[in-house]
């Protein structure tokens, strides 16, 4: 099933987006192009306490034209893990330090046009810390019951989909 | 917390991705740069039977370098409703008609840089139709039961976000 890449040509170098268009020779012998974005990847982070809340984190978000609300995530910064990145990004985003990550593998958003692969990582528990916010996010974070952000999620209130995969899974293993 | 548009360079106009650089005003009065692929939006169905089975479709994913099994899905076409090809999708790809579509809302796989917003129905039933495989799709489809599909999901082996969404939103629904 595989395809094969016989040709490249790269049209944007962005901070984010990297976009290339391949020529891939098919199974059958075709040719056929694909225009693809490459990613760097990405770590995400399902912060829960004792009390069964989540941590969620809303902001704006120009491509969805409307505020959205999120688990803590965030780029790989160049030959960063993504458990070093899920760390950063819980301090940077929400102001805390998780003391544990359970890897629950991860998604690939949208395997047909991006190479982005995103970890999703389980904290169970957390400390404070010092919240240190990039200049350019404007973020707010707070605790809701997984009880309310799964009733969220059902109303179409959450749409984000590294969002919804990691409150489905924690709740499924909380039997919530 | 919204951000306005005040100036944008369009990058590349292709066949899937529509790639901008807009110039926008933060809250604070500062200006940033966000890239964006500007994209159709898609729709996805979960189709379930009887059985408690459901049926996914197996695929190469250039920018996943692998073959993944996910629910089938497109793109909707220029005017096209998201039922309309949902229906055809499955079709397509699998050689179903759906007789129901529930609306389980759906996600935005990465909106970050991406204005996709994939709509997820859950079909459950269908009647056999002729298979009508675009000719640049190498698809095989097969039914696996929903256990089966949970089990792949926990280990790692389904990494598609909106199979991975639409799986956990049918079995928490079927209480699986």
């Amino acid at each position: 099933m595989k395809e094969t890449i016989i040709h490249t040509e790269d049209i944007f170098d962005g901070r984010v987006v990297h976009l290339k268009v391949h020529d891939v020779e098919l199974p059958d012998g075709n040719v056929s192009k694909r225009e693809i974005v490459h990613h760097g990847g990405a770590a995400a982070v399902v912060a829960t306490d004792k009390d069964n809340r989540v941590l969620l984190v809303k902001q704006y978000r120009l491509p969805a034209g409307k505020v959205m609300w999120e688990i803590p995530a965030g780029t790989l910064e160049p030959n960063e893990s993504p458990q070093v990145c899920a760390t950063r990004e819980l301090q940077e985003e929400a102001g805390y330090k998780p003391l544990d990550l359970i890897d629950l593998h991860g998604i690939h958003p949208a395997p047909g046009y991006t190479t982005e692969f995103i970890h999703i990582y389980w904290s169970k528990e957390q400390v404070k810390s010092e919240l240190k916010q990039d200049k350019d996010e404007f973020v707010e974070s707070e605790w809701k019951t997984i009880a309310e952000a799964l009733d969220m999620i059902e109303q179409g209130d959450i749409t984000d989909s590294k969002t919804i995969v990691g409150i489905l899974r924690v709740a499924r293993e909380l039997k919530i």
